[in-house]
């Protein structure tokens, strides 16, 4: 369908002034537009295809919903010695996580291991941006956030969890921490609805039909039930984040979410969990010596020819910030209408 | 090979004595003698037939090896305000479990969160005895530990990782609450151990052979290397599992663990990491209120013929606690052969 003759080459630069000009188009408030801006052009900048300037077109039609505050303004809570609240106040979860973050991370270097709960938000993106960011400040960090409810559980036939994320990160030396960012569903909701558009079976794992059969049909899985990754195991890992990211933090099910989202379609409401731990709580001023010591062990996965999560994602970032990104022009032009 | 006029009806009581007796004829000091027949009985009584009295063989061989401090005693060290080490001075992992458990309930309940590290430990036993220990505090509870270097990273060809169980735990009203415990590897390594004695082939996907191919053959798949769970997923998984319960409480790899071991074929040797959140931490008086709505999750689990994590041990458990346990007499007479 594209060509590189038909893609448009654009700076970052030029990433984040197409994603505020749409963005303030829409009529989101100025430090939202900054907030999921940075999400935008780091989902570009990194490859990935669907979080980076596609995902202006999810957030236009989330925000035309009306399910989403534009200028909701989130309200930091400082909580327990080790947690730290932010009400989202319904608005998209970007802007709720800067809030929050120098707290959390105040209180991880505190006592060794702190929480950080985003309530009341709209989670349209991946978690890494936000796992990143903690790494970034030293800390390990752990994100779980449900979604809606499209999976069925193992054993089971009907849709009941969202395609609940976990994303974990860990610092390294130089540029890029170890991080990964995965969906406890078998793949993204967005792969099985790409594969009915092309008209192509989807393997079988993926999905079950109405009546909880499998299913190789992306359309009957879609109206049925897709499957967790892993079997029981990733059903459980699911029902773990429908949990901590739900009613431990005062928030919605995947369930709820959906029942709430009445058709609508809208990106799901709900909450985030993040945690936060110190090397330095453990270890003191030998942490750093430990942290290098798993450097052998990244080594020894490279070096057996496996690859690292995120790599790929990390060579893309390393080409993007030398090179600017491609954009297929049809979805370039489907963009610019928005500012438009 | 068994049937039940061969099978020995023993009291959970009789358990413990056949247990005490056992541990204290291999000469394990009486406080590590208690809380390890602990986990065996509720391994036996569970229905967890490899984490029964089966494993005061194993114990014992371990103990033989001289690798287990016998008469250990825990140092516990409180850390920051969220995080407690103790040191089980190269000892079994319960009664360093037993010595900080009080402390990190403390913790999480003054912070909201909080982190138990257990140093130097020797690892043989599953990882919810724990994770109940936690959740009976009404805490939300996480364990993670590595063990010997067994396991290939996903596209990968050498063992690098353990079998790197992950536990969660979650309060409910009543007697059971919301358990999991699995490895990340395919399948537990006692598993192809039993195929390989019992001369049956495993399916694709539990292993591969020393030159990195997928193997049917148990044997083969011994010499070279078990498969993760779920693909890259659970490979992203256990290396987390490597770090966390690793480097990040300066303790080993499995890697680490196994060149320790040098052949011994003593359990791993390292390091465990245990989480405990709070929900009044996040939730104050309202937390009951939320920790219920979790119960319309598991119905919903229930509801639709799907069963949740531990529902089989839990009704095991009610069984043995109503009947007692059979034991099959080979296995019975074995463990009475330790005693004398």
């Amino acid at each position: 369908m594209t060509n590189q003759q038909s893609d448009v080459l654009l700076s970052l630069d030029e990433v984040a002034a197409l994603s505020r000009a749409a963005l303030l188009r829409q009529g989101l408030a100025e430090a939202h537009v900054e907030a999921v801006t940075a999400t935008i052009v780091a989902g570009e900048r990194d490859g990935c295809a669907s979080h980076g300037i596609y995902r202006l077109l999810v957030c236009a039609d989330t925000l035309k919903t009306g399910k989403v505050a534009k200028d909701a303004i989130p309200v930091v809570d400082d909580r327990a010695g080790g947690v730290v609240r932010v009400n989202a106040k319904g608005g998209f979860a970007q802007l709720a996580f800067q809030r929050g973050l120098p707290l959390l991370v105040e209180k991880a270097k505190r006592n060794g291991i702190a929480a950080l709960a985003i309530n009341d938000c709209v989670h349209f993106a991946a978690l890494w941006p936000e796992i990143e960011a903690v790494v970034a400040e030293g800390l390990v960090a752990f994100a779980f956030t449900p979604s809606h409810a499209w999976v069925a559980p193992a054993g089971g036939t009907k849709p009941l969890l969202g395609t609940n994320p976990i994303a974990f990160g860990w610092p390294r030396p130089g540029p890029y921490p170890f991080v990964f960012d995965f969906a406890t569903s078998a793949v993204a909701r967005g792969e099985i609805e790409l594969h009915r558009r092309a008209g192509k079976a989807i393997p079988e794992g993926w999905g079950i039909d109405a009546e909880g059969r499998s299913t190789t049909d992306p359309a009957a899985a879609m109206a049925g039930a897709m499957l967790t990754f892993g079997g029981h195991k990733g059903s459980a890992l699911s029902i773990m984040v429908e949990l901590i990211a739900g009613p431990l933090i005062g928030d919605l099910t995947s369930a709820e979410s959906i029942a709430l989202d009445a058709g609508a379609k809208a990106s799901p409401i709900g909450g985030e969990l993040i945690l936060a731990i110190d090397p330095a709580g453990f270890l003191g001023g030998e942490a750093a010596q430990h942290i290098d010591r798993a450097e052998t062990l990244f080594d020894a996965v490279v070096g057996q020819g496996a690859r690292l999560p995120s790599q790929r994602r990390f060579e893309a970032r390393k080409r993007s910030l030398a090179e600017g990104v491609r954009v297929p022009r049809k979805l370039y032009d489907d963009v610019l209408a928005l500012v438009r």
